[in-house]
């Protein structure tokens, strides 16, 4: 196999209209619009209702959408149950892989005609899926999972921390959501599809798309650069310590990117709203850090931070326990993927790619007794 | 994009010393044996054995292989309980992706260097988790997950049946399960590759390959053949109804294949145990129907039968419920994606695809009052 195509990398696999990635270097796009657009105006339901249906909604459709969410967000008694069974020790990952699969047993999509009210119900149900497996492995505490917050965000922080969550926080959640939500044929999304291609269900492809995101080159990097900042105490140390990574050449979680060559327009974003809420909370240690992180790598690399090393600062602000990053990405990639899945399904040949053989040639049987 | 690149049908996707299959049109190879040498001479466990560790067993490993594998038949109690909260109309195949995932749960894979001890545990559990679900959600019964027969295949029947199997029953699941174990680039190994690329864990690759395989177009299909064929009473009935069926240009399931052009070579083997076991059983009926509506397609499509057609009245003959076969599929098909996890695994790269964009050019942002 020639070595460039190893990975698939470059390598046509199918057709999209949902999104652009690194357009000049640095664009992002989903369904025509520009990402500042969506972060800095939209609600993350507004963008999820784009992605999934095509257009952005009118207020009449967004209320109406927000409420048809809302009611779609207690969770059945049998998948409280299982949830239960899980150890606190368990990967927050795995919890989510199963909390899907599971309801995929107890709610089957029977026909694709009814693909999109199941969306509803994971983009609802997610949440409470792995605030209810938290709080109950962790604390002891069976949750409801219902809540008067109007968006995903509110409502998960709701859940997660048992108080109406600030205004500011509602806001950062709308924009890390909306950052997260889609792009393009990344492994995890290509999973969905690929899964989608057999023409199987709903709940088989986001499950399985959830496994793919798991892996630390996928998603887990907003957790992986929280584990190292924040074992600095000021931007020196931090400086001190990242040149003799650098040295030693270990891998610095949350700088670069596969397919964007000058940056990733989803830093400058999240890392302003990081900016924001280390101010709100009187933090002079983590954003500072996390400033002279970045400009480090610059200097030394001409790496820049991806989408994921400000989240780190910013979930951890709002008190969200590491191990629950990632999740918070399946809450939102759920509706690229999804929306992936649907784009499939209307255009559909199962994915089945070759191989190159690099094996023996055929050889003749051995019995048992002759071999050794 | 070229209509010739959808599916990545002929595009080389990475390597496999695993397997060959449709050379001159209908070979298929495993490590380099060909498939009628090892459905003749091997028990299952041997080619399980050859997948996983490159070469064929000799006698004291397989003995110790097979050791290892029934002493890890017992289900732990977390996962026990959340198979009894799985109703009994839910999709045996969900069942299998939630049993997988659940016990990822309680047994994590922490590092690659646990991924055979991991493997072997999943080969000896799934027979297991699905008839301790069949059972319980069917007929209100408990069962030991543990049993004293040697081979994966007479352990499911063992389980299933609540009673030893016969010799030639037990012959039959080695072959069955050798005719499954892999298959190259199909769609769910490809999904199981496409998740390890992410260096997620085995759990994680295999529930994603489970649902792909749910997938009508891939698993399924000799579950759609017994459907078919138990309509009949006579051959000629039979032929009446596939020429109304031909003539309403309906799909009929278990004939022909994308990649063999000639034959499938798993069919002449599975037929042949058909026919012994549709004897030893006195049937009239099922072996002489599927008979002859191999030689209608035959005849007026000129198409063949593959692996799934004499499949299902196999199965039927040993008093498997349909909605089981492709659950079969499952733990026999594990070796084949777990080989092709551990290939992915030794020379990684990410797979992530590029994908042509046929959606919108950037538009402006619309102020929600300003829509519709």
């Amino acid at each position: 196999m020639a070595e460039n195509t190893a990975g698939l990398r470059g390598i046509t696999a199918g057709e999209t209209a949902l999104c652009t990635v690194g357009q000049e270097g640095t664009g992002l796009t989903y369904c025509g619009y520009d990402i500042h657009d969506l972060a800095e105006h939209a609600e993350f339901e507004e963008v999820a209702y784009l992605l999934l249906y095509g257009q952005l909604p009118t207020a009449a459709e967004l209320d109406s959408y927000r409420s048809r969410l809302q009611g779609l967000r207690q969770l059945p008694a049998a998948l409280r149950e299982v949830l239960e069974r899980i150890p606190a020790d368990a990967h927050p990952m795995d919890v989510m892989r199963t909390g899907c699969s599971m309801l995929g047993n107890l709610e089957t999509e029977q026909d694709f005609s009814e693909q999109d009210q199941h969306i509803d119900r994971l983009l609802s149900a997610f949440p409470g899926i792995i605030t209810y497996w938290y709080r109950y492995s962790h604390h002891g505490e069976r949750i409801e999972t219902d809540s008067d917050e109007a968006s995903i965000g509110g409502h998960f922080l709701k859940l997660l921390h048992g108080k109406k969550p600030s205004d500011l926080h509602v806001k950062v959640m709308h924009a890390s959501l909306i950052l997260y939500a889609e792009h393009e044929f990344n492994a995890s999304t290509f999973t969905a599809r690929t899964c989608a291609s057999t023409l199987s269900d709903l709940h088989s492809c986001i499950t399985g798309a959830i496994g793919t995101l798991r892996g630390p080159l996928h998603g887990g990097a907003n957790e992986a650069a929280m584990a190292m900042i924040e074992n600095w105490q000021t931007p020196d140390e931090a400086e001190a310590a990242l040149m003799g990574m650098l040295e030693r050449k270990e891998k610095i979680m949350g700088f670069g990117h596969a397919i964007y060559r000058k940056s990733d327009p989803r830093n400058a974003i999240i890392k302003e709203w990081s900016r924001q809420l280390a101010e709100q909370v009187g933090d002079t240690r983590l954003y500072p850090v996390s400033e002279r992180v970045e400009a480090v790598m610059q200097r030394e690399k001409g790496l820049f931070p991806n989408a994921d090393f400000f989240h780190a600062s910013a979930y951890h602000f709002m008190g969200i326990p590491t191990p629950l990053f990632t999740p918070i990405f399946v809450m939102s990639r759920l509706t690229g993927w999804a929306a992936h899945i649907k784009e499939q399904r209307a255009n559909n040949r199962i994915i089945r790619p070759s191989a190159d053989y690099t094996g023996p040639e055929l050889k003749a049987w051995q019995p048992i007794e002759q071999r050794g």
